[in-house]
């Protein structure tokens, strides 16, 4: 693994960090190498780096001995430490995909109600958001963890000469793909088992360049929240709080999901759908453009920017889209198009069996 | 290692934490086991378990990156989180004791004196400090690891079948001596090398019962600072920062380090004293009482509570004592009496030969 490129990408293209700034850099103990990289990079730039590190086995620790209670509130000194900040960024690096399986997504949901305004001071600031290849989630994805670390390196052009060029070409092209989609109204997805129709008329499509996600590659957008009508099945794998759902179809009349089912995890998906009004109401429309990252592992931060691929986010919307879904919830779920689909903008194909039209 | 019961130890008796608290909990990944049992402890009375964990290799790197310009400063965020916190505890566990041992001092009395707006906000609440046995801090005392755990478990009482009673029992012991100290006006301390006399006249002396250090087992108080005459050998190494430095032995006039020599590390003395002018003044006088301490492990937390030693700090007084020094340096060294030697109060022995004469 680079490491040192790893954590000058981090710094350099996705922070931009600057002297003076309080840079907090949270992750498991797990992203050792990675953390203390990034330590010294960001110390040499005459910046703040305030390391926020957990333990394995830290988060299930906490969901096991956590009070009713306690789940309706926070710590203040949390938020007095966030509104201080300059940037975050959050390494995820588990030591167990499957840690918080058996939490009950009602405390989980009861809790980030209760902490949104820490939500809202993070993201108030610059934010970003990578992976660091453990042996747990190269055992989630089925590979070996130098596999894993490879194919983290080509995600994130690490193995490119240039990484911050690569990124910058990835960009051109998505903004290539935003003047097609940013006049359009009616977004129309087609393959086996699916035929969405959805309005993102006068909607922003966002060009995520690898700045908040690290790998980034794609374009998005929030869909008018009455507007999905049909039929939608989600093929790849995702596995939102390590509870792993397969093979999704979600029915929408008017916006709403009307009838949903997985072939696996069903309760999961029934009781999440159930949890707020906005959990049934689509917050986000996206394209996947990285062509680095060519199968899932079931990290959706990498899943969700398959080149070739479509994801939608049930519950809450980005708002620099125009988005207005509100939820605790946010989870994306992918449709695979590269083995035959369509993806068309006002009637015209633009993403075909997995390649843009452009 | 009775890791539940030390955990209990610190929530219930040293921090007795309430509901509703913030608690920060600083350590290394070393102390895992303690962290994590101090999580659940903390969490099952309705308090915010904030860890704080560091890196192995963490504090070391940050030494080597760091800028001269960020010296004299800090991150506001540390300060906003600090004064938010209801307590703080900080667990020693180290992974090398000489990992700071080549970083100039100068530069880390630059960056004491800039943080000094932390260190006020962090004793301006409740706060404990404690040592967890890693296998660097067996190799510093020459013991197994697992010999440290049992000798840790002895100095904090966790041997017995009920170690808050040991403590209280330790507390009235202490009560005894300062009954005879408190109306004093002079302290001798006579051995080997050693003749040195100390005005404590009206200062207040504190009970250390483990509250704030776990162990404790000492009363300590501030001499009057021009007070100091005479000559004293401390024969027992310290290892401030990771410098060892053996056999010291200071001279005082009317108060003032006159002339100061160490058989090891006497540059780092030479230097320490150079600091500013208070580092050559007296800022505590103690007399350790814990007996389940019987021998030096180069900690200085367990070190000068040994039973039957006395130690003297240079540089900053504890306010509390009625003490005035001020400096950026707190340098405990110890005089073993055990082997011969006697402290007096007001020309009555208190201290022959380790045994007091209570």
């Amino acid at each position: 693994m680079n490491v040192d490129g790893f954590a000058r990408l981090l710094t350099d293209y996705c922070l931009e960090v600057q002297p003076g700034q309080q840079i907090q850099v949270s992750s498991t103990t797990l992203a050792a190498p990675l953390l203390l990289a990034l330590q010294r990079e960001i110390l040499e730039r005459g910046a703040w780096p305030l390391l926020d590190v957990s333990l394995p086995g830290q988060s299930e620790g906490y969901w096991a001995a956590v009070t009713d209670a306690a789940l309706d509130s926070f710590p203040s000194a949390e938020l007095a430490a966030a509104q201080a900040l300059d940037a975050s960024l959050r390494i995820q690096a588990t030591d167990n995909a499957n840690a918080l399986a058996s939490v009950d997504p009602a405390r989980m949901a009861r809790a980030a109600r209760a902490q949104a305004p820490l939500r809202e001071a993070r993201v108030a600031k610059r934010w970003s958001i990578t992976l660091w290849p453990t042996p747990a989630a190269a055992q989630q994805a089925g590979m070996g963890t130098r596999e894993l670390e490879a194919f983290v390196e080509r995600a994130l052009f690490l193995d490119r000469d240039d990484p911050v060029a690569a990124w910058g070409e990835l960009r051109a092209f998505q903004a290539g793909l935003i003047e097609r989609l940013a006049p359009a109204r009616e977004i129309r997805i087609q393959a086996e088992g699916t035929d969405l129709t959805l309005n993102v008329e006068g909607r922003t499509w966002v060009n995520s360049d690898g700045k908040r996600n690290m790998p980034s590659g794609e374009v998005f957008t929030g869909p008018h929240e009455t507007s999905a009508e049909g039929v939608i099945r989600f093929t790849i794998p995702t596995a939102p709080r390590g509870v792993v759902v397969e093979d999704v179809t979600l029915e929408f009349r008017a916006g709403r999901v009307v009838s949903a089912k997985a072939e696996r995890g069903d309760a999961y998906l029934q009781a999440t759908l159930d949890t707020d009004e906005g959990a049934r109401f689509l917050g986000e429309l996206g394209i996947g453009t990285n062509f680095g990252i060519d199968r899932p592992i079931g990290a959706i931060l990498f899943d969700e920017k398959i080149g070739g691929t479509v994801h939608l986010a049930v519950g809450r919307s980005y708002p620099e889209t125009g988005g207005t879904n509100d939820s605790v919830v946010h989870w994306d779920m992918i449709c695979d198009l590269r083995a035959g689909g369509t993806l068309s903008v006002d009637g015209e194909p633009l993403l075909v069996d997995g390649r843009f039209q452009v």
